[in-house]
């Protein structure tokens, strides 16, 4: 294959068409990048800044999709990388594609695979990626990136796989989510700036592919999002974000990594944001505590996902405004009498019909209903609060309800 | 203490006075002992017969209340054993009882204690008791057992811990259910008929002491059970039913050894009915299959309860009616690409709103809402069996059920 995408289809009048979708800002804060939008996909239409719930194996660990409704979540994504493995992308297209197979009618994006085939083959933690980090441990790579794809064992049972741009758009498109991913390679923060700024020209010859292969079978039920890369170099991250804008991708997702600490991670992500299309919505790719998302939305940021209300809960962690480190831990003596649901006023069963001391015997007994209600709760908690923040990007008070949420 | 309790307190006009509850006989079958019933208490009342589902530790198994009763549960149950050591009766006290605690606001029956007891501390596996298992391979008992009372261990700890029949009846009060059970000695099959009737005299002994401490705090709040013992032997089970019946019992449970396989268990749960008092509702403790269901609803029990609906769920196995060994093994591959769900008509969500192939992928993933689906599931069916079983009653046609249910 010729590493010079044909990019014909590009001039085409019009590119790709994405009737059936749209996006709109309807405010724009004075004072910062925040921004008020609404989406509208073939599953529903929902506001933002919003938050997208994580079901990797096209399961929101420990809820039903109802349970996840209940909680007032609008949005959920599944992961590419686990689906193609188990059960297969042709057994979900044969049992009516992801919103039939898992029983969730609103809007479903999928992500690549890309992210997953580099952290479980490199062995690197996604800490490294996510800001949290600096420190590596590299292992030997179980993933061999090419210009034609990644070759990557199985999480399952170690068999040789292979995924191309092209072959992660037709898993994508087998899958049915509303919303799909462009293949990248997501850089490290160690990898030297050469092998970054190539990895970055490479992840933009696989956006062109990705979108050929996109819109060869494209039926209007779908819409591709191209990935920024260009880890935590400006002059690259300007121009990978360049690169996305002149491409007909819906939306934008940011990838890679950002950096080893929180101001790196502020400011690389506002390095992207000017030379984005910005008319489309922009999706910040597995970033999800209170703080980044106070911080991300001020520079523009329209959609957030991360595994960390759903995997926390199983801990024994509740999310809560205005408590320390943004939760409570449940299994902390001081909670065994206390008679207090987590938080009556969200409005869902599992944040009011329960006493925290109920929780923290439920944890100690090491019964699986003290995760699925916490679960529902911390849910509930984020919804919540991409809600507020929706409120107060209006009402010019995002300073104030920040302060609400972390006081600290 | 004398091991002749103070029994003076049964002679006093009336007895013990149960007047928020009632257990009224509404049919008897002509060519059986199956009766239909209905029970009042002060949580609501429901018809017999019917099934106590399981909650050990105050929590039905990856079952949010809500969700139990939405499968048409009525009436659940705790354990004294496990609640005693964790979160302890004190603390339960003091969060207002079992059904403010657990979030249930229907009957609740809290067993003694003895048979945890008995099986944990004895190394005597359950199904010896359960009319499964015939061969024994008796460890070390880590239970003492003396007129005072049982000393055992912790399951949690190792701490040593000790229940006599007056604490087990300040235990439940503790814990606050409607239905509480006096401790009983549960003997195994294995022990000579002398044991088994030793330990049944000093059962008897303990019945008339549970009694009396019953009835010395009583406030009108709870009702309490007897418990029939006697191990395989007639002339003794019918002893021990006379006796409950001679005391203020508002109930009586069957309980102990019921021998080696099918046909004695039957025989023994048999032995006992005749001799017990009519008007009170009968419970079998610890059963519940089909099978066992209906033959043991012929032979006049009201209430019975097993652990196997939520524990099967968790190992993929949906009960069914109809199928053989009365279940579906979800984890067959024959399952994989199934679009139908389990049965819809049961009119709960998991039971209608997913596929039986998304159930295959969810347990070949080890996702745990899998467990949850199918544990909601199988008390649907188990309050459905109930309902068809009570319907046939009246009807004459509980052959043509058993048939439907247990083709084989």
């Amino acid at each position: 294959m010729s590493h010079q995408p044909d990019t014909q289809f590009l001039s085409r009048a019009g590119g790709i068409s994405y009737d059936n979708f749209s996006f709109n800002v309807s405010y724009k804060d004075p004072k910062s990048r925040a921004r008020l939008g609404r989406m509208e996909t073939p599953h529903g239409g929902f506001d933002t800044p919003n938050f997208i719930f994580c079901g990797t194996k096209a399961s929101i660990k420990g809820l039903h999709p109802h349970q996840v409704k209940e909680a007032g979540a609008d949005f959920i994504l599944a992961n590419t990388y686990h689906l193609m493995i188990q059960p297969g992308a042709d057994l979900v297209e044969k049992m009516g594609g992801l919103h039939k197979f898992m029983g969730w009618e609103g809007p479903i994006l999928t992500d690549s695979g890309g992210f997953q085939i580099y952290c479980m083959g490199e062995g690197v933690n996604a800490d490294e990626i996510k800001h949290r980090n600096n420190k590596t441990n590299r292992k030997q790579s179980l993933t061999k990136i090419t210009e034609e794809g990644a070759s990557f064992k199985s999480y399952k049972d170690g068999s040789n796989l292979f995924l191309s741009p092209e072959s992660a758009m037709e898993i994508q498109r087998k899958l049915g989510p509303d919303f799909v991913v462009q293949l990248d390679e997501c850089t490290a923060m160690h990898v030297s700036e050469r092998y970054t700024e190539d990895s970055m020209h490479m992840s933009h010859r696989w956006g062109d592919r990705s979108l050929k292969a996109f819109d060869e079978k494209h039926n209007g039920a779908q819409a591709v999002y191209g990935v920024v890369q260009g880890g935590i170099y400006k002059n690259l991250r300007e121009q990978s974000a360049a690169y996305t804008a002149s491409r007909p991708f819906f939306g934008t997702a940011l990838g890679g990594t950002f950096g080893g600490n929180f101001d790196q991670f502020f400011e690389i992500v506002s390095w992207c944001m000017p030379n984005l299309a910005q008319e489309r919505p922009v999706h910040l790719l597995g970033i999800g505590t209170f703080k980044d998302i106070f911080e991300c939305v001020r520079l523009g940021i329209d959609t957030f996902d991360c595994v960390l209300p759903t995997r926390v809960a199983r801990h024994g962690w509740a999310l809560m405004k205005g408590a320390p480190n943004e939760r409570l831990n449940l299994l902390n003596a001081k909670y065994k009498e206390d008679q207090d649901p987590l938080w009556p006023e969200l409005g869902n069963p599992s944040s009011s019909l329960y006493s925290k001391g109920y929780l923290h015997h439920l944890f100690k007994a090491k019964e699986q209903l003290a995760g699925q209600i916490v679960a529902q709760h911390n849910v509930a908690v984020m919804t919540h609060l991409m809600k507020e923040i929706r409120k107060a990007i209006k009402n010019d008070t995002l300073d104030a309800l920040q302060k609400e949420w972390i006081p600290e």
